[in-house]
């Protein structure tokens, strides 16, 4: 079955908002095996409205409409869905009673256009809403449906899991069913071309590669009867890329994040962490942070912007800032090791580059990135080009930290190693 | 004009990302006085994309496209307008030497599919990519104008201001000019309820509020024959805001963050700053950092997570931790003024609180937050109340550290003075 999502509000066509409820709409058919192939936004207007709302009945089997529900002269949603269903609309005692209550238990006064919220098309099903006044509705017709949600998302997902959830899953015996490979320190195009085969002329399950900064993750979707056929038919595409990409899979499991990676080895491995920033200035800091429970493993956070703090506070030789410069392998290396560290943890990172927009020159040029990492002594310095604006430069920066320090701790524990830094 | 946009990717459709790119174009093209009567999503499928590209020439008189434009087959947004706009596709020197210049800098492998990216249609305008490697394309026929942008907001956002905001300004005679008076420290309940007199029955020139997290900004716009006339409509109420609103504006200037005024507040008053943060984990010092020049006041950012650290590296006390607990006025208060930092700042700022999910207590809740300013030895701590998750939390406390800056910086250096926190 197929499904589409049409959003009213002005609101939404003004940029005002952020439509958060076409991505948990979306999110929640696409988890029921729905299809789902468009989506619009229109605003509230009756003509538009009503061409947007044709057009998507012609060819689809459900639409879903949020907003446009409200007592205003403005919102004309359920109207319109009423007269292109040709169920004309009447007063509903069970909505009108509920209004009234909704009203009376907050001592408010009820104005004369509440009413209009309990009138409803005759023979829709109506959803009562527990956080609101104006109730949802499922209007059916030759196999046609068209359900109407409210607009505020404090609204409309509890009345999505309470009743369009259970009631779409009576439609359609089937589910989809979808597993994430991550992947880190591998670019998109190489990535998409490693799996170009198999993404040729597939069908059931599919493989799709989205980009993220510094990662890279593969979707594989299935489509089956139920969970279990699913998951048998997405188990062989996923084993068969984690044989390809090996290693630098940082995980299979869709909740967790690089950083979450990286603090579940520093966990795994007992080992504690301190970062020691320039350009990026607490951003690698911040992110690890990001997970609840890193309180176990992260030491100290150092954030060394000028060249006095990389000496005062790590230890960086005035004589390697003078020889090399601040955005070197050496001082990056200096940064890592940092003998005037407070203490020093099994693990320390650093981050020195030129994030621009000025301070680049011919041999150092804008988004030149030095990370260090030690591991229980042992260090890796590697060099980086990173491209865009100031904020890219050291959003990049970061995530290329985080790979390397998941490299560094592989590489120390374990017998993998990692080739050059895609 | 009218314009419509058409955002082009299974992943929107399926829900794994929100719209964010539709909300930014929307009020971009509002503010540009644009009419925008719909939008749509659409995946990545040939056919459903040139019937969506379609309906839209057919509606509107610009149709910007963003999404789908990459190296894989999956990208077809490009193939897609091409042909519907009768202009094939021919290989663009200059973009191919972009895209070599781009791998080659990076040391990467370019692979051969990196090269549809330079395939262009014939007589199209071809943005260049400033962080990415597709080009943007604007192609014009029949007083019909598809503009094709990249997907990743990272891209995108940069080059609709550097390429598509001046092309589109230069498409009609009249102008839309727009100021926006920032205000931080008011929530915008209380910053609507401050303006609904000007906002009810307005024509032109227009106001309205948008919240960002711990600001408000109040957009003035109106529409006139040139910025002249525009600029004198707009100035009578800016200067009635700037009444309303005094000292909590911190700026009139678009390209004026909340970190900037701060910074700049530092360099005027020449003044350093240090950092102490804990749950917030960098993310204060990262803010200040993403202003070119902070080098000029920064002096050492400290993250201090754990106890140990908040003793070790700032000299908080191990009994005021111990009476007061980690989350306290007292420890707020010995974090800014640290007597152990290697070298104390003419500011120095401290955050530390309850991020969540974990950690709360019915006497000490999730979303409780101190935040400690010490100017040149006068220290001020406040209490603050946040709500929503981890993330949102930490991000609320960062604005709110720089509205107390910005604040102590102000009171300590002038007559200004400001009541409790809103």
């Amino acid at each position: 079955m197929t499904v589409e999502l049409v959003c009213v509000g002005t609101e939404l066509l003004l940029g005002n908002i952020v439509n958060t409820n076409a991505a948990y709409l979306a999110e929640q058919c696409a988890a029921l095996g729905l299809s789902c192939y468009y989506q619009s936004v229109v605003g509230d207007n009756a003509e538009r409205l009503k061409g947007t709302l044709d057009v998507a009945v012609g060819r689809s089997d459900i639409v879903i409409l949020s907003g446009g529900l409200g007592p205003t002269t403005d919102d004309l949603t359920k109207e319109t869905a009423a007269e292109a269903m040709g169920m004309p609309l009447a007063m509903d005692a069970h909505s009108l009673a509920r209004i009234e209550h909704f009203f009376k238990t907050r001592n408010l006064e009820m104005t004369e256009n509440n009413k209009k919220q309990a009138l409803v098309p005759s023979g829709a099903l109506v959803l009562d809403n527990d956080n609101g006044t104006a109730p949802g509705l499922i209007l059916e017709k030759d196999n046609k449906r068209l359900i109407l949600l409210p607009g505020p998302p404090n609204e409309l997902v509890p009345m999505f899991e309470k009743s369009v959830k259970p009631y779409l899953e009576a439609l359609e015996p089937g589910i989809i069913y979808s597993k994430t490979v991550k992947i880190c320190g591998i670019g998109e195009s190489k990535a998409a071309s490693m799996i170009q085969d198999l993404i040729d002329g597939q069908t059931n399950p599919t493989v799709a590669p989205y980009a993220k900064t510094g990662e890279v993750h593969l979707r594989v979707t299935a489509r089956a009867a139920d969970e279990k056929q699913a998951k048998q038919l997405v188990k062989p595409l996923v084993k068969e890329l984690k044989n390809r990409f090996g290693a630098a899979i940082y995980t299979t499991d869709e909740d967790v994040t690089l950083e979450k990676a990286v603090v579940d080895l520093l966990l795994a491995n007992d080992l504690t962490v301190s970062t020691i920033e320039s350009c990026t200035g607490g951003m690698l800091a911040a992110r690890l942070i990001n997970i609840p429970g890193v309180s176990e493993v992260f030491k100290y956070g150092y954030i060394t912007y000028s060249n006095k703090a990389k000496r005062k506070v790590v230890g960086v030789k005035k004589s390697s800032l003078h020889k090399y410069g601040a955005v070197s392998a050496q001082v990056a290396s200096e940064m890592a090791t940092g003998p005037a560290m407070i203490s020093k943890a099994d693990v320390n990172v650093s981050i020195t580059g030129i994030a621009g927009p000025d301070g680049g020159s011919a041999e150092k040029p804008v988004g030149l990135v030095y990370i260090g990492c030690c591991v229980k002594g042992k260090t890796t310095v590697k060099e980086y080009h990173f491209m865009g604006n100031r904020a890219k430069i050291r959003e990049s920066s970061v995530s290329a930290a985080l790979t390397l320090m998941r490299q560094c701790i592989l590489e120390y524990f374990s017998e993998v190693t990692f080739g050059k830094q895609d």
